[in-house]
């Protein structure tokens, strides 16, 4: 077990930005580029930490929000950290919670929740001062307060082996000068941030207590490129021991996401590792990647799981029409809803390409009517399915880097 | 693997009427006494088939009627049986249908499907003739037919293992002549059972196409000890594979479940299997294995589980005045309510004696979590638990028959 964090990159990509590399962490190694599950409530939603080793998952992404309202920091204290709590003894990853504090607070345009699209409605239950964000919980309506500090303290409660800094997560749509103003926001609690980091791992250190924690900071700046430009080289500046890319997929569109990644990857120092935040659906992974992303989590294969919908490798058979087809989008080519009717008497499984647990012992009709009577089962032989179709991707990917081929095997998948 | 059906009893403990077996089948070999887990819609709640086999589960216990409404009769028949929908490759025992489609027709006290006690509502869904019953879907109101004849078809095309005859599931309370006149309709109506069912076997032996699916007969006769007598007598007499007591657990007290074996028991042959239906509560187990059953099948184990009430070895620590637990039901003292505030912090397993993957890996505290913000992982955690602690108790207790040390072993658990 390594006692220190450290990134190794291990090649770089001849034809764009890719690289494979290493994230060494007192938890053990993430081999990346990676697809990081987000496990909101401790818990990625119908498996346990068990079926996400089995799945090979090397990095777990909990919401430290979530962690902070139930079970509480005072459990997870008692139980020593979240490895602990949840038995999990690979590295994690929490956010700073500042992105559901302030989901709560702001009218936003985008997806909500629920996957739909649509204008959140708007809620008071956020204030924001310099000190930071004072917040109702969305469970009891009681009263709390993050700030930079204390989202530090938190993080270093629940034991994570990767932190991320408290910033003010800029809303989309945005003016230039409001822009501005949250980037330099973030910029002063990302400072505070880190100066509560090292005081903590300076203290923890005199007493030996705790593996090594590694902090992340985070480029704001919403989609103005003098904005990302100057976060990027202003995050990059800091004893960080990462660099989280923030603010993006807020509601902006995904050519918009991929300007961010043009104007800051660039930017970046390359003995540090760079994390995506909440960016990952099937479609944007070859342009993060290709962009010199190292991890990125996202809900949307395990989401999709949940409402029947799973990725298969071969474009959908059911589209008949190739004109059409070409205007669908990626997602609609490479999955099927098991949920319709038309998989009722299907003996195959779900891909018939994948090794995955579910897809060599269910079929399609099986999962249909597991779906269709509601299941418990359903939703984790899905999502099972989906997450090792995501790292199974990812590991074809990370091959296809090493051997500089990485734009012929993108064409397999006749993305654009 | 078998292609006949047959029953070798290896054991008769020297002190009661306990007996140790194995039920061979063409889908292999059922050690008895046995529990079996109930996967009413071709599902253990939250689990999946490959769970019960992970947790040496030999016999699957699937319900006929929701079978024939959801996924319905030719989506199982255009898999080739239960076995290949379900992948589950061990043997299955489907019911004749009669109980579900009674329970929806008549008024009875008793448990309902919550498990609270009271009065079922009054329906007009179940109209009972001479030639069977029609009743209305609980699902959708289409109005559907089974007869004798029909419920061997539709277990013959799930293809299960060992089948149970289509008789009159007599209510409770009954008088004496509704329940005699129930049971003469049930003997004829097994008559016409066991007819079409060696018809099918005929046909499908000539045709050589599924290996042998074994036929149970079913005992009724209400709480009357001259109806049970005459029904076992003239049940036994008839050639079925097994023996099946039915109309248990159907509203009456433990007791009077009790003398219902007491009376049937003994005058069955001893060279066929004893399945009871629908009982098998933690604190039945000892009495109806004492009485000569081999299987029986109960959803209260996996019911509970995924309330949060999860059984321990060890009487339950939390109850302090001696004088007061002995006047607890035996589940209480054997099982703890992981949903409790108490837990929310306790890092033991559910039980520490347990070796069951959920002990081995989650505490009590965690499991607590899940519960409290109804993540899924919930439910298959305290679900596997429950069942290895079923299985494991039945595997101790077919030991403890084998050495003819049952009445010591029981001791062990303290029970009346």
């Amino acid at each position: 077990m390594n006692t220190t964090f450290s990134f190794t990159s291990t090649h770089t990509d001849a034809h764009s930005n890719a690289r494979t590399g290493v994230i060494h962490t007192p938890h053990g190694d993430i081999q990346t580029p990676a697809f990081v599950p987000v496990g909101t409530q401790c818990s990625v939603k119908s498996l346990t930490p068990q079926d996400l080793m089995d799945l090979d998952t090397h990095l777990f992404f909990v919401n430290t929000y979530h962690a902070y309202l139930r079970p509480g920091i005072a459990v997870i204290r008692q139980f020593g950290g979240l490895h602990a709590f949840m038995h999990w003894d690979r590295p994690i990853i929490t956010d700073s919670g500042g992105f559901q504090v302030f989901s709560l607070g702001r009218v936003r345009e985008g997806k909500m929740e629920d996957g739909k699209k649509g204008k959140l409605q708007e809620t008071a239950l956020a204030k924001i001062s310099e000190d930071g964000v004072e917040f109702q919980s969305h469970w009891d309506g009681s009263k709390h307060i993050f700030t930079p500090e204390k989202s530090m303290e938190y993080q270093w409660t629940l034991g994570s082996d990767i932190h991320i800094s408290f910033d003010d997560c800029t809303p989309y749509p945005v003016t230039h000068d409001t822009a501005r103003a949250s980037m330099e926001r973030t910029h002063r609690w990302e400072e505070r941030s880190l100066k509560k980091h090292l005081e903590l791992q300076m203290t923890n250190y005199e007493l030996q207590k705790r593996p090594y924690q590694a902090l992340y900071g985070s480029i704001q700046g919403s989609v103005y490129e003098d904005l990302r430009k100057e976060s990027a080289a202003y995050i990059s500046a800091l004893p960080f021991d990462g660099i989280a890319i923030g603010g993006v997929a807020v509601g902006e569109t995904k050519a918009e996401i991929v300007s961010v990644l043009d104007w800051v990857m660039p930017l970046l120092p390359e003995h540090k590792p760079r994390h995506l935040l909440g960016v990952g659906e099937f479609d944007d992974i070859f342009a993060l990647i290709e962009h010199g992303v190292d991890t990125f989590d996202c809900v949307q294969p395990t989401r999709l799981a949940r409402v029947g919908v799973v990725f298969t490798r071969t474009q959908n058979a059911n589209i008949k029409n190739q004109h059409e087809s070409d205007e669908l989008d990626v997602m609609k080519r490479y999955s099927i809803d098991v949920t319709k009717s038309l998989y009722a008497m299907d003996d195959q499984p779900i891909d018939p390409t994948c090794h995955c647990p579910t897809c060599a012992q269910y079929s399609r009709g099986y999962l249909h009517h597991l779906f269709h009577v509601r299941e418990l089962s359903a939703y984790r032989l899905a999502t099972i399915h989906n997450l090792y179709f995501m790292n199974q991707l990812v590991r074809e990917i990370r091959e296809a880097i090493g051997e500089d081929t990485l734009h012929i095997y993108k064409k397999r998948w006749n993305l654009s």
